[in-house]
């Protein structure tokens, strides 16, 4: 860790990003952190009685996200997340971040022919990284870089939570309601409708910064938020019997929660809160809204928010029976198998 | 973590894999793993007054390895060894590895033309990886999973060191003496004559077993060995003042042994442990051996070998000047500056 792929002279830009990164990582350790950026392995010291989560995910271009699609901020912030929100779905508290980062060598240079006070790709990812890091207290602790035919992110994320209260997929059982943060749907629909808008354009290697006007309706695509405080209040509170993060759709991710607890589910279409913007196809299959998606006993008392999230109770847990599908959906047309068809990436 | 790279119907290969992995990775936790594979993180709980190490390091084919040179078992056994050799340079025990995976498709179906028997490029990574880990009792914990054009490997390890005794890389001090573990040079003369030989055969995409009678002069290269039990033997006697791993070549990682602690070094080539088939400047400048270089006070009394690995002392530290190199050599020939050459991959 704390290295380049190493080298000559020609390896001096990577040198440079190296001390770019370090530099811009740098913070007073603390909260868990005890030495970051710099030597073979950061290191964390939890506090007494806690214990520690970790989770790692790949971001890979032309799969997780686009260059000629997604704004180099909108790329680091949703690497990023996807950690975050696995540490939410613990109920855990963020501690420290690493970041592998394989690059081709055109994407550390700065754009428009060079032109001073133009950013790189890499420095405008970082922009986005670093910025949803510290929104979330996180500190960069470590990571590796090597030069890469494509653009490759891998992200580490290191939470703490009290010894034996982290949220686990397995504990939801028959008669617990199921519940979801937020809304359902809003980063399919804002994806839509960013194809459509690139699909309009001509391509460029990098996108050009997107218009004021349209940031809004694309955020929940290009910079969704991690219910990290959600899943905190849920762990303090000792209420949810299971729960995950909602990062491959509704159908995909409810059956992951029924296969780690050996329950099915029924979901109710009427009750989803929707997103605006989207269709209830993309509320069920949509992906990366990173949502939280729980479990309650029914003698649980839910408030109707959680740090300014809305909560909605979507649907409840049944046995599991052979011959009956796992996950249900009730439409006023009746019911019918909820399949996994979780969202696809950019393939 | 724990998913794949989600999706439809032309999944199930990703998922069969997933599977795979998960009962391949099966064990009972302990020795800090509290929970393995199948939630939203792995869950670590250090022994009272324990702090955590965490390091990751991205392994890229055609710059780390490449798929017409190595076995898939030896570019499993390098993924993780990186990561083991920088807990080993912290003094630190592994806990557990994770491991993110980016794979085209065609690396998971059998070779062969998929005859009976035969087994995946990617099982065969992994008999590799597993292999080296259960050598260091070392858990499989998590990771991801995705498609992606080249095979990339993010491998994160966690170890645990009684807190306030890492081995940094910042304690070096003027007068203190400069020791190797094992014998320099070795994965370098080895890759040498691994690129000889590969480059007389044909070109296939993963090359066939090494014939057992190369076994051992591939070794070094194929399957270097974590130091780990000697980085905890230091650690544990609290006999050196700074460590670190050679994975880029003495004479870069000794460059920043130094700047981490703000002095220079002088390395006697007379002294150096240089493998029976390496050369002068494959024991300077080649990468990838993953012995420890460390440092001690002159009042440290070492023994010859830890855990069967010799223990030689090559040079020692002094102030830093203005105007004089941070490292020098000293041959029969007169002093000379000893500038970073470190190894470079595959580019």
């Amino acid at each position: 860790m704390q290295r380049t792929s190493s080298g000559t002279a020609c390896e001096q830009g990577e040198l440079a990003l190296l001390r770019e990164i370090r530099s811009r990582a740098a913070r007073a350790p603390g909260g868990g952190l005890r030495l970051g950026i710099g030597d073979d392995c950061a290191l964390l010291a939890p506090r007494p009685g806690e214990e520690l989560a970790v989770t790692t995910d790949l971001s890979i271009a032309g799969r997780h996200f686009r260059l000629d699609w997604h704004p180099p901020e909108s790329a680091g912030h949703r690497a990023l997340v996807r950690g975050l929100s696995d540490l939410a779905a613990m109920g855990a508290r963020p501690v420290a971040a690493l970041l592998s980062l394989g690059l081709p060598r055109e994407l550390t240079a700065p754009e428009g022919r060079r032109r001073a006070g133009t950013r790189s790709w890499i420095q405008r990812f970082l922009d986005g990284l670093l910025a949803l890091a510290a929104a979330h207290k996180t500190p960069l602790a470590g990571g590796d870089l090597s030069e890469s035919p494509i653009p490759v992110a891998d992200i580490v994320l290191i939470g703490a939570v009290p010894r034996g209260k982290a949220l686990l997929r397995c504990g939801a059982r028959p008669g617990h309601l199921l519940y979801v943060t937020g809304t359902l749907g809003g980063a399919a629909a804002a994806l839509a409708r960013l194809a459509e808008l690139a699909s309009a354009q001509p391509a460029r290697l990098i996108p050009p910064r997107i218009p004021r006007e349209l940031e809004a309706q694309l955020a929940p695509h290009l910079y969704p938020q991690p219910r990290i405080n959600q899943g905190l209040w849920l762990q303090r509170h000792s209420l949810a019997s299971a729960a995950l993060d909602l990062s491959d759709g509704l159908s995909t991710d409810l059956a992951r929660l029924c296969q780690e607890s050996g329950v099915a589910a029924e979901v109710d279409a009427a009750l989803l809160p929707i997103h605006p913007a989207a269709t209830l196809a993309q509320a069920l299959n949509g992906g990366e809204d990173y949502e939280l998606l729980f479990t309650a006993p029914p003698s649980a008392r839910l408030p109707r928010k959680i740090a300014g999230v809305s909560i909605t109770r979507i649907g409840r847990i049944l046995p599991l029976r052979p011959n009956r599908p796992a996950v249900t959906l009730i439409t006023p047309q009746g019911r019918e198998p909820l399949n996994p068809q979780g969202w696809q990436h950019f393939s």
